[in-house]
């Protein structure tokens, strides 16, 4: 996905609220966002926007010295996630579609990166969402690879929605390898937040390469590239890596939840649409 | 008032909002983006939000050649607010307290700014705001300063709202002379626009000299600074010339209807609040 106009003040608006996460500098906070808006010439329309978050970020981390202004949020949604955990884990053993209920409760675990939840917000969240229908919903074609392939490559999205793809792994019985960024960016899944998720448990970890809050095949490591074109079956989450593999040239099941009208839009969806989609070749 | 950072990302959000406006060329847009980036490095903290808009706009202007992008916007709003006029009068006319009525119609005509709305939202929105409870509310103050006073200094803001100050000029019922933008700039009310709005058959309209979407006391014309000085009473419109206005050494009124979440933070309100404020020295 290309870089749209109205990313261009949302780019803006992540670097205030990352500087203000990692300083209380008004002063280094200014000063973010001078080098944010001198950065905007050097946006090519053409990158995904995630490369530009990239760009952001690192703007972030050489004003203040904080690699990780995230830290914080990252441990508490880490915290409320596996409070629920088991309770998330009886709703799939009681439903029906165990695999789909999986499903829509790693989509749930999407909604994770807007803001501090407590507990109980997230699993009246995860309920609604349980109740909601899928604007797009290729089930079928899903259930058809996963029965075909012989191990998963499943993309790591956000802090705290890992501890929900523990559920889905769980309910895939299949061998999975699961990437994460390279280095704190935005609350995206590192290694080591994918360890406290307790992802190590299920899968086998893997570095993507990725320093941007979505992947980049182009700034993958070839390990990560050798996986994604060889796996049976790929599972993107959310939409940093949607922005980075919607024109990809291999089968993909991308899970989110739009939360920006621009990749809404992209997508075809309304705001707020959870969506199990097929990129097919 | 001063500049806050979170005003940052909103000019740039105004920068493309108006760029769609002047041109559907997205290199453009692109290059007023790029340019308004450019730009951040040179704001002033210390500076109006006003002083910075005054610049975005004349990017547009120099980027695209359009020197109204809001023209079409402003000749609606006009139009709808001259339909609903005579409406408005009656109420008035029907009020216990006719000048209160006008004073509160005068400040819904401050919600317009916002987008393009149907006549007849207008209308439901007026009498929302009869109904609304003032956060701010001098009233007392104001009467007072209206019958000792010989003359009054009306500062405008949004044209389609300056056909609603004609219904509180008209309750004044004093000498009043109306102040203008220099040039247009967002949908502010120009020289040309107040005859347009009919506010010359009951006011001597002057030049503020401001070419910022609020009055900017050190870019004000002379003549404008003398009437602001001496004037016995000043009733300022809208959120622009209060960024310009809440630190002057004199009374003012403030009319307005809080739009946005800095300012009504800095007045110490809520958003969507309507005050009527008085400035002490």
């Amino acid at each position: 996905m290309k870089t749209y106009l109205d990313c261009i003040p949302c780019f803006m608006q992540q670097a205030l609220r990352a500087g203000r996460l990692a300083t209380t500098n008004e002063k280094k906070i200014k000063l973010i966002l001078d080098k944010t808006g001198e950065m905007v010439k050097n946006v090519s329309m053409n990158a995904t926007p995630a490369e530009t978050g990239m760009m952001i970020y690192g703007i972030v981390r050489e004003v203040t010295g904080v690699k990780d202004p995230f830290k914080a949020i990252k441990k508490q949604h880490l915290k409320e996630t596996k409070a629920i955990y088991p309770e998330l884990e009886k709703i799939v053993a009681n439903s029906d579609d165990k695999l789909l209920t999986a499903i829509k409760i790693a989509i749930a675990g999407n909604i994770i990166d807007l803001g501090v939840s407590r507990a109980f917000d997230i699993v009246s969240d995860v309920k609604k969402i349980l109740k909601q229908e899928f604007a797009v919903f290729d089930y079928t074609a899903f259930k058809k690879q996963l029965k075909k392939t012989k191990n998963i490559l499943y993309i790591g999205d956000n802090v705290g929605e890992s501890v929900f793809d523990k559920i889905l792994i769980n309910e895939l019985k299949k061998p999975v390898k699961y990437a994460v960024r390279s280095i704190p960016i935005i609350n995206d899944v590192t290694w080591e937040d994918a360890i406290a998720s307790g992802l190590h448990e299920v899968t086998e970890l893997i570095d993507s390469g990725c320093k941007s809050p979505g992947v980049i095949l182009n700034q993958s490591t070839p390990e990560f590239l050798e996986l994604f074109n060889t796996t049976g079956l790929v599972i993107s989450k959310g939409q940093g890596n949607y922005e980075g593999l919607s024109d990809c040239n291999r089968q993909v099941f991308f899970l989110l939840k739009s939360k920006c009208p621009i990749i809404a839009n992209h997508l075809g969806i309304e705001d707020n649409a959870i969506i199990l989609k097929e990129h097919k070749i």
